[in-house]
């Protein structure tokens, strides 16, 4: 049954700052939470309605009601179960290989398609600066389909991880050489800037390549791709390329 | 000034058959107003706030203060502007070159994303199928951000349409040929499948050749890109091919 301490955890979970204090975050939807407990992320609690069939046979299961499920849910459309999975701690990253590093971005869904392009295109480091939304976020975690269990990700302060990290850092604007024809190194960090404001000016002093995806529109009116698709042409190339 | 005729048409405005029977759409924010009135829309209404600077001198403004701004918007954060735009009749299509097909899109904000793709990557046939989300929806309109003007967009009976044009038909599955190895032609249609069910079975059969993107995960886990990014590997890739 459903008590006040769980509702009171619920409700302090929607705050980035609980999510890290208490180490825990949610996630919702049958998809999502398998996907989550496959990968064996430690789940506290699993509220679920008494159709949900139990599958993995958690212990943590704790039967609602669809009006209760509704009431703590974070989704307009709330699907059978609601997990609170502790959050893993990271373990050091390589310094090989590509990471993917995002400067400020703002968007949930932005996010998450960015962490399911890095599950796809076997990029296992992302490292966003600290005002890049947080990836606990229920919009986040709702959007990566899964894919947060397998992606590495660390906040840190982005200038100083560039700073210190020794491979090639590659930036995208809207003047660079073209990505298409652009020397590639197997070992680089790629920089995707914020929404609105691109890759800002601290973070630009340390990319040693401007690169840029052409447009082909007859008449170039376009500002700017939404970032998690430049994401999505920048890994593919690469990965073409590399593998 | 604001009066209830004004209210009734708004109002009228948030459902797509009243959007189609009237000929008429809203949008929202100076910029992308700006882009649909550059691109020379024509522009029935533009509410906008005292601090409005009207650089195109129009006479369709009509001063609102900012609380009426916020009760006609679909905004949370209402930005200065909404004009009401007719929807423009579409001329034809060439039937040579890339068309772009979606069969059932319903999410506004991949809507959104791949108007914007099309205009960047200078695809300027996207044929939608009668079930896709309308891209005069106005969060559609929003996700935009102004590529609306410059892309032709159709509605119409998928299945007739890949029947009747004659073009290669291309979709994208979880199997098929990898993207980067694959024969392009330089005319053909490819066909984006709905988010959550994919390409449905009756346009399965009209497709020619089954096209996928290769994941690079060590495992490969994830179920399948999201739809725009997926859009966007692939709009990349034949354009760096044929350009």
């Amino acid at each position: 049954m459903l008590i006040n301490k769980h509702f009171k955890l619920l409700n302090q979970l929607k705050q980035k700052k609980n999510r890290h204090e208490l180490r825990l975050f949610t996630a919702e939807g049958i998809k999502t939470v398998h996907e989550l407990m496959a990968a064996g992320l430690d789940l506290k609690y699993l509220f679920a309605t008494g159709d949900y069939e139990n599958p993995f046979h958690s212990e943590a299961l704790i039967t609602v009601d669809s009006a209760t499920l509704k009431k703590i849910s974070n989704l307009k459309t709330p699907n059978q179960v609601l997990g609170v999975f502790q959050i893993p701690l990271r373990t050091d990253f390589l310094r090989t290989g590509l990471a993917l590093a995002l400067d400020d971005i703002n968007d949930p869904g932005n996010l998450g398609t960015i962490i399911r392009l890095c599950d796809w295109f076997g990029v296992d480091q992302l490292v966003c600066s600290n005002n890049t939304v947080d990836c606990y976020n229920p919009k986040v975690v709702q959007a990566t389909m899964g894919s947060l269990s397998r992606v590495s990700i660390v906040y840190c302060d982005l200038e100083e991880f560039l700073k210190n990290d020794g491979r090639p850092v590659y930036g995208t604007f809207l003047k660079g050489n073209s990505i298409y024809h652009c020397d590639l190194q197997t070992d680089l960090i790629l920089v995707m800037g914020n929404e609105a404001n691109g890759i800002s000016s601290g973070i630009e002093k340390l990319i040693n390549e401007k690169i840029t995806i052409p447009g082909f529109s007859k008449e170039q009116k376009t500002e700017s791709l939404n970032v998690a698709a430049a994401t999505a042409v920048i890994l593919s190339e690469y990965c073409r390329r590399m593998r």
